[in-house]
């Protein structure tokens, strides 16, 4: 008896011990990685306004990175040094700002592949590529006939496409007619680019559509396969005050394009060529040079719809639907609706069905209407308030986010049940799983970016961080884990296991491929070279010291090109150049890279420059001088890292 | 006997859930602050090459907002906007980015007291002041005869100065000289800024010294009131190869200023008026039009050592010193020296009495240089390779970052004995303790800033984020809890109970004070206003349009300033202002301010603008047009919200 006791003891606190190893499941658990531990997941958040692209670790809530894209970045010289500057050139000029909204991964066969990452520009049309190995922008096509580019950058199941709506309809092409006269002069386009290529970015086609708002995409699947999708609103054609006059009808559209059927029609020559101007800029050589190139493009094919019978069909949608998102199946089409009370469930059977029977309620502009009880699969019943994004965790659930209700909630969306549903703070937009919007997603965390941050954090003034509110969705209920603070403001999310991009990254680049026409590979090749008022600095870096560190010869009036190479084959030893009062921003030169650098020195003087990364013991000796002499000096440059000075030749 | 195993068996549960208590006393516990709750510290950490101010919750190691201090900010239009442009001029331009190295709270009786804090700018010399009720940087002043502001900015004990010590001595004044004649023609500066007032910063004097490096400083308290610490490298006076030729002593100097002689020598006319520009850019008003400008200064006192006695001393220190750190009680001043095996600690008293009994044992330039062991309390034994920085617990210990054994050690400094260390990954720099550098540390973490990431986070190509890693040093043993993903390079930190700060944050701008000259408090005042070629649009926000929202009569060649009001009163909701194609930054604008943006239109056509920061349920309604005709076009200003328009008058 008195054993047998103490065997329950001993499993009463085994007991205790089992529930100690679920309290470590503890919510504070569940996001610590460690140190030396690494995050099981990459989330790439668009910047929202910053124009950039933030990366964070999945499940420490940690912002490990910001990729420039459409913004200028001081910090690494993004379009300040002279290989970078072409990245944002645009028909519009130099633009140093962008508005970033809807990142997506490349896929192969639905599935995200870790390859790169495209991103859209709202303000100024335009598409970017981002490559994963280097974490690096290496591509921007900017959008013609486009005003507003935010139903992008979406792709097709290959990757053979990213496609773009445009949120504002403009007069195509641009002319100087009233705004009044909107409902006849303004449309807008979707526009296919080619995108499995890199540094091949091209628009194949764009499809003029009526002066509609096209809001968010997604592309078929599986059976859907060959069709994407844009949610419109204001199909009311306003032209002013659009939170009332777009906001009449019951239902807006849902644009489903067979792109397949498109690719037909520009075989078969159905198309118009439109002149316009536009801009692509790229890097050719991103192993070897790295230095960025814009190309000017002059013409783009156009299909009108009524041309090209049965690539484009309207789906009758509630209420100013904002989200479209197609299930792993590629069968259930969910759509949100911001002011909607109901949450649309479309069927892509049904809606091949009901085009085959012709089952149209009308047509603008030659594109049929389907008649929305013909394309329902169901409405979900008592969903909330303003559902606006939908992820899938694969299996068998949908997650919709509430804009106005602030909450997720969780849809067996094959039975058209709500299952489960939390509380977000507050005001949520878009949400993310991993893989979520794919054939295959990973499940696991559900990450709704918030729009309101007020007390999620310590106050600092006016202007807050977003929130973004991390849930383990691996139980049978959202678990609420963490609020991450975000850079930017966040739209949209895609992330994917780190074991799919990391073993891919590269570490350093190699500096025996590097081809940039003002490379110095070794300290000896090292000089300086007068042509004119240009002086072009051949300068190579390795810690801990400048080779030339002394320059003299420089004139005011001058334009000097620090051409910069940081010969180190070291991984994470980049070196960083700034010179005293350059009306530009440093460089920062990673291992076997060449950058440049363009000073105009205003006033005779000696000045110095510098390392402005950390690079070693000696990092604070890393420094130099250029003099600098009055303009029409009778001076000889020369330079020289010691105390020898050699004049150039 | 049956009932007293029942209790033994509740005894030994109730052990299990001791240990489970104490199982929340995990790393990972420590470190987590659960949704909903707030982080305990506000932590200050320098962007480095980003030019900015990053601000981190701690314990979780949150980024909770980037500061824009010395680089433009695409993402909120600071450099970009007609308000904040003045902050950003120097005597040499327009420059887009700083290197920020320092931040320093403002101080009361050596207390951090949380109302504003300062940090420096490298590359082109400049401090800042951030106001931390807005979270705003409020003020930049550049310093002359200075290249490399590195020493800087670093607080006297009730905030009446922050000092600048110059890293790269230059000409002063600048002069077209050979880089060869350094030792003759380069000098080196101390400034004196006056900082207790907020818009009111002014080079109180300089002192100028020889052309050394001058890398850190901290200034006394309590005994030691009075005095500011700098230490300095290169005193070899090298000008090529700094690695080695600046390499060669075995000890440098620590310049110790007696700021309170200083003060006399001005009063007493012992000082040279130097002619010389430099700016200084604030807001005036900022709870008004919030409008920074720009004065161009014109002079400059400089104090020369040997006609001001008693204002300078050397205290050789070994060797190439980098920071100088000052002990609570104000007593113990501890050296660290980039190449040195010892870590010295000097005596503030025994410095007193070495000056009084004139314990020299040369000059230079007429400062008189101290005997080592006159001015020395001890050489910690056994300390590291390669120490650097120091900051105090407040109980006796203090904590060094050892750079070249990636380690911090913590010494009990009256003692002389190491009683701990902890490797750290990799290469640590500046290291932070909560009040670490003042008369009252609030102790309890320990944040090193280490200069190497590698393998700590999941690769993000060849350029990498930057770790910290946080300790708990509440007790004996420093305990390491989290990796910190740090934007930029942090250089040096701080940090302060948020209990200090989030008090006197405010959420809003009263609209009532707004007196910006273009503000526009209603809609009914909004309106569009020709002057020549310049079109003054008075635009106001609110949820969830623009007034006015369609504007036409614009033309090509005329220059349009959007001058946005937001007329929101409520926390967390500002809104942004983006036009397609300009070549500007967006604008963000908080509730009850004012911001504007040029645009320049190029071609005739409608053109979309838009509100750039999700603010409710329409905000996707929240758009505008202008219409832009063709140059010379005989058109009138037309605007409204709605369908009529208004003429302009």
């Amino acid at each position: 008896m008195k054993r047998k006791w103490r065997l329950g003891v001993i499993s009463a606190c085994a007991i205790g011990f089992i529930a100690s190893t679920a309290h470590a499941q503890s919510p504070a658990e569940k996001v610590y990685v460690p140190p030396g531990k690494h995050d099981e997941f990459y989330a790439f958040l668009s910047g929202g306004f910053s124009g950039q692209l933030s990366v964070y670790g999945l499940p420490s809530g940690r912002l490990i990175k910001v990729i420039p894209v459409f913004s200028v970045n001081p910090e690494n010289g993004y379009g300040y040094s002279e290989e970078t500057k072409a990245m944002l050139m645009t028909s519009h000029g130099f633009i140093p700002w962008g508005d970033t909204h809807h990142p997506e991964l490349s896929q192969t066969n639905g599935v995200p592949d870790g390859r790169w990452i495209f991103i859209n520009e709202n303000n100024t049309p335009r598409v970017a590529r981002i490559d994963l190995r280097t974490f690096e922008t290496i591509e921007i096509l900017e959008i013609p006939n486009s005003g507003g580019n935010h139903a992008s950058a979406f792709v097709t199941p290959n990757t053979e496409y990213i496609t773009a709506g445009t949120r504002f309809s403009v007069p195509i092409p641009q002319k100087d007619v009233p705004i009044a006269s909107y409902a006849k002069n303004f449309k807008g386009t979707l526009t296919f680019i080619r995108a499995d290529k890199p540094g091949k970015m091209d628009i194949a086609f764009q499809i003029l559509v009526p002066g509609y708002d096209y809001d968010l995409a997604h592309c078929g699947k599986g059976p859907s396969y060959g069709w994407c999708f844009y949610t419109s609103y204001n199909t009311e054609q306003a032209h002013t005050l659009l939170e009332i006059n777009a906001s009449q009808k019951d239902k807006d559209y849902i644009a489903a394009v067979n792109w397949k059927r498109a690719e037909q029609c520009i075989a078969e020559g159905k198309y118009h060529v439109m002149k316009t101007e536009y801009y692509h800029n790229y890097i050719p050589d991103p192993e070897g040079d790295r230095i960025a190139v814009s190309e000017v493009k002059k013409e783009v094919k156009v299909i009108i719809p009524k041309e090209c019978k049965g690539v484009l069909y309207f789906l009758p949608t509630p209420k100013s639907p904002h989200g479209v998102d197609v299930d792993p199946t590629g069968e259930y089409i969910i759509a949100g609706g911001k002011l909607s009370t109901v949450l649309p469930i479309h069927s892509f059977s049904k809606m091949i069905k009901a085009i085959k029977n012709k089952d149209f309620v009308g047509e603008v502009d030659g594109i049929p209407i389907l008649r929305y009880e013909a394309i329902s699969y169901c409405e979900v019943p008592n969903p909330c308030l303003g559902p606006l994004h939908t992820e899938f965790d694969g299996k068998g659930y949908s997650y919709t986010s509430c804009f106005i209700t602030s909450e997720v909630i969780k849809v067996d969306y094959k039975k058209c049940k709500v299952v489960d549903r939390a509380p977000t703070y507050y005001a949520v937009g878009h949400l993310m799983i991993p893989g979520g919007d794919s054939a295959k997603p990973w499940g696991k965390y559900l990450l709704p970016m918030n729009k309101i941050t007020k007390d999620r954090f310590i106050p600092t003034g006016p202007e807050l961080f977003h929130v973004g509110q991390l849930y383990d969705i691996s139980g049978g209920k959202m678990q609420l884990l963490l609020d991450v603070a975000e850079i930017g403001e966040p739209h949209y999310a895609q992330a994917i296991p780190a074991s799919l991009v990391a073993p891919n990254t590269i570490k350093i680049y190699e500096l025996e491929k590097n081809d940039h026409p003002y490379v110095t590979k070794s300290e000896e090749e090292a000089k300086v070279v007068r042509k004119g008022n240009e002086v072009h600095v051949y300068m190579t870096t390795i810690r801990s010291h400048f080779t030339p560190d002394n320059i003299e010869g420089v004139k005011v009036g001058d334009t000097v090109y620090f051409h910069v190479t940081n010969i180190e084959q070291d991984w994470d030893v980049p070196h960083g150049f700034a010179i005293f009062g350059a009306e530009n921003a440093e460089l920062l030169v990673m291992p076997g890279e060449t950058k440049t650098l363009v000073w105009k020195p205003k006033k005779p003087g000696v000045y110095p420059f510098y390392c402005t990364d950390f690079c070693s013991a000696l990092h604070q000796e890393m420094q130099g001088y250029v003099r600098v002499s009055p303009k029409g000096a009778n001076v000889t440059i020369k330079y020289g890292t010691g105390e020898e000075m050699k004049t150039a030749k």
